[in-house]
């Protein structure tokens, strides 16, 4: 962990989940920020939070909740960007930051163009690559970002101050940051998590329409498990990311139908050798590449 | 766990893995024969388990293997079979059974009415739903099976005696035994476990085939390791399960193309309801069915 060389005065995340709650905590047990506040919808949740100690105080309203921060981190699904931005428009300090945890980035700058005619300098989007299948802030804690990837997407707006800020907060609660640009982020996430939910997903939808699924789940073993666990996320959260990220992700699935195509025809043929060679291929890579 | 009210004298195992390895501890753990004799074509692994105590003695030759066995359970990859059977053919026992572990069960018969004219009153095919990634004698342990479904395909040319007596076998070391037809066993494990296997072949593979795969796998989280884990698995025994079980794999990956197709015209169109009413089903059945 870096020497963070600063603590701010004032936080603000919207949307206090378990991402979202996550973040405060690694904030204050890391000494960050002197006050967060927090801001949702649902007053319950907040003074949850607050109980919890994850923040200090809240406001439902985003504009109200923004007032005088000096980062506010946006943790909303990706369906609400729009409606946040454009209630926070007129309620953000010039030198704050403004960031935000969103699994699509292409989405999160459109909403943002729809609402500012010149995007702030202060705003720079970012994905940490961690999370759990379960949901709520009563999940939160303060380790979750420590030792995973953390993906800064800067604009040609973004200030210089405001990468270099953002990623020493994000290293200062021990993650590894990593800027690329939002089209590679889509892609490379597109990749690696929005296409294997999008299996896991149609797997067990195609199961469970299926006559006899009840006995059919019956003999699904321990790989099975390991494989569908994915498909136990948050419904909502994954319309959200499909719809935001379709273009990405219907690509990646056209062209996975193109493997699937291939493999059934080596199937079909009963071709043992071509097949040895995708498996042997992909087991390599899995444990070259994949630790666990 | 029942009193099996029977113990062997002798039973022989042929390929002695991690399959027939964990079968034979879980029979010596339970009392359950006075000697297991091993088969295999590598002495060096056959070696390694007399020294585990997993098995008593071996042969490399199976007509002399099986000489005098009240048991023969084989445990050699789907591809071997018909080779096994040959050399067994005139050397089994009249009473004794004659039972497998294959994922697949179709090609099992196959191979054995390629054989025998007659098929043995002693054949009831079998196949535990149990197993995990890794492979080897020094990997087997008697539990294996503890609490695990065993599916059992009885032909019509099995005596009921041998079915029974095979029952209690596998009630004796854990498991719940359940029969049903060939047929419908390669449905189902074509469903739960060949198709889970085949997407995370296609997908691990399709993913080192790009350009920058490196990348691509730093950015893969917890989701995506669990996902392809089974991507791990043996090549060849995946690719002998493939040939064996061509027909009902090769028709689920087609339907399962098309379930794709499907969510991909939803993700194209931004249909954000379906895409929900999609995920919230798959994670319902999920939920409800697999535990874990």
């Amino acid at each position: 962990m870096n020497e963070p060389g600063f603590v701010f005065e004032h936080v603000t995340v919207i949307g206090v989940g378990l991402i979202g709650g996550s973040f405060a905590r690694a904030l204050k047990k890391h000494g960050l920020t002197r006050r967060i506040t927090g801001c949702g919808r649902q007053v319950a949740e907040l003074e949850k939070a607050v109980e919890l100690g994850v923040i200090d105080d809240f406001d439902t309203r985003p504009a109200q909740a923004v007032a005088g921060a000096e980062l506010i981190m946006i943790c909303v699904p990706l369906g609400a960007f729009q409606s946040v931005f454009e209630a926070i428009r007129d309620h953000v300090a010039e030198d704050a930051i403004i960031s935000d945890v969103g699994s699509a980035k292409g989405s999160v700058v459109e909403a943002a163009e729809a609402v500012w005619q010149n995007l702030p300098a202060g705003l720079v989007p970012g994905h940490p690559i961690a999370g759990t299948e379960k949901s709520g802030v009563e999940h939160s804690f303060a380790e979750l970002y420590q030792d995973r990837c953390l993906i800064l997407t800067p604009l040609q707006s973004s200030a210089p101050w405001a990468v270099e800020k953002l990623t020493r907060v994000w290293e200062a609660v021990g993650s590894n940051v990593v800027c690329m640009s939002t089209e590679h982020h889509d892609e490379v996430l597109g990749a690696t998590s929005h296409l294997p939910h999008m299996l896991a997903f149609a797997l067990v939808d195609s199961l469970a329409r299926m006559h006899e699924h009840s006995e059919i789940f019956r003999f699904a073993a321990g790989g099975f498990r390991d494989f569908t666990r994915i498909a136990s996320s948050d419904p909502v959260m994954w319309r959200d990311i499909c719809v935001a990220n379709h273009k990405a992700i219907a690509g990646l699935l056209e062209r996975f139908q193109q493997e699937l195509a291939e493999l059934t025809t080596d199937i079909r043929n009963r071709d043992g050798e071509a097949l040895e060679a995708i498996f042997k291929r992909a087991k390599l890579a899995r444990d070259t590449h994949v630790i666990g």
